[in-house]
């Protein structure tokens, strides 16, 4: 029994959009993997013997981006009146979540081998959720929200 | 011992926003019973006698306004390594959430004493949020950020 | 990517308990899924167009459910200075929490296929954080703390 | 508008419990206050200029703490169809976890007031959540349970 559980379970909702389960399912997953992995990499930058000062910044995007996926999985994973307009808003500050920590991981990757596992792991769901959001404009609903892609905060 | 203990606590921190503090504090007990009440009323209107189903709408936004601001509350009660774009794009997220929790707990405020307190709540809410949201935009910091004042999804 | 990486990512842990990380991240991965899939029950149990109200005590297990195994998620996912008492009580609540949700969406199981799967991944996460429980107790830390197997709460 | 909204709020419930309203909400508004003070604390260990090494385990003590608050409040905030049996096991855990991060922060409190008024917080909320136990085991409900008080964990 594993995660790919998931969009079975999705498809079951008497309210189920079927057309993009499997879009939500992927996002679901890579949510539940990211928050598991930051918690962990906060926890073992924690443990270093070495210089933890030189970690604040991972541990507090670590932190963050587990908390943030956290909410977003909650949102996602309900089907029942869905309010698009926030679930776009959430995933909006998830993809930056995760970008942020991604990018602070990734100066650490070649000292700390949690740091490249997580790296890995934020970019993995920083795409997933991206993905999804362009789903959800697309579909047509919430288009009149802001589109991420448009944001200066994520082209840079 | 209440959360007007929550400002002296911040101001203990050795990298503290001092000259934010109180809006910081307002805005971190404004989440702290807003996930609270959102909680309860999401599990009071699931135990109305009556028709559940009419409530269906209710209990998803109390469901996701709870999830939202928990996680909020997080990000915002930290001040190491802040990433005030991220902070900016989360208190976003929950000013939405907050408001479509008060526009429907509205609907059955005359009905139901928990939505009147829980539309109450969830306005008072969206509007420290808000205001922090302000706040940390005119400080300088995250600028380049999406005003949320501007965004259409707001200004209905 | 997937919940596979989570073993991985514990051994990458500087003070990793080598010898328990397979069933740490067996019960990691089977508490982020029952998180999930308690969230989706949930919603769907809300969703249904029939009578709602006979599944009141469900919603009510799932949300319970789904916030227990989320905080135990994050307390075992953590290595540095363990406080193996608390894990265990924590671990205790989330057997419970499991066993609870899983004996009542059972009674829904024939009519709702979410129930059928949200029963069985609660058994799943039951069995896999009670052996983590028996595992912590028979490496002599935190043996001083109450045996779970011992008590009425979990005999019947 | 703060947290004494607690308690009317909880007794707007229709299958409020209005015998222990008191009880629930004093726990509900010690364990929001906890959940906050503890993720500042931690956040605030993380910030000191000095030897953050030295303040791992108060770091680890402080996040566990915040998160079996987060997952306690969002229990006994609901009252419809209350697992007794459950409430009991996650009050207990609640109880350890605010002990553990009480004792291992007075160890700091002459050198950080972050971690003399988390002390004082995490003591408040045990005492409160302790109490809280004491009372639904003595309303007849869930009296099959572990009695924490005579628990070997909580007698130190």
């Amino acid at each position: 029994m594993n995660m790919t559980m998931v969009e079975p379970m999705l498809r079951t909702h008497p309210r189920a959009d079927l057309q993009h389960s499997k879009d939500y399912a992927n996002a679901l997953n890579a949510l539940a993997l990211c928050e598991q992995v930051c918690t962990s990499c906060a926890d073992a930058c924690l443990g270093e013997n070495g210089d933890v000062a030189s970690l604040r910044r991972c541990i507090r995007t670590d932190l963050d981006c587990a908390d943030v996926c956290a909410a977003t999985a909650r949102l996602i994973g309900r089907q029942t009146e869905t309010p698009n307009e926030l679930i776009h808003a959430q995933l909006h500050a998830c993809v930056l979540a995760c970008q942020l920590c991604a990018d602070e991981c990734e100066t650490h990757a070649s000292m700390h081998d949690h740091c490249r596992l997580c790296a890995e792991t934020c970019r993995f769901c920083q795409e997933r959720c991206n993905f999804l959001l362009g789903v959800i404009s697309s579909s047509g609903v919430g288009e009149e929200a802001i589109n991420p892609t448009d944001s200066p905060s994520l082209s840079r």
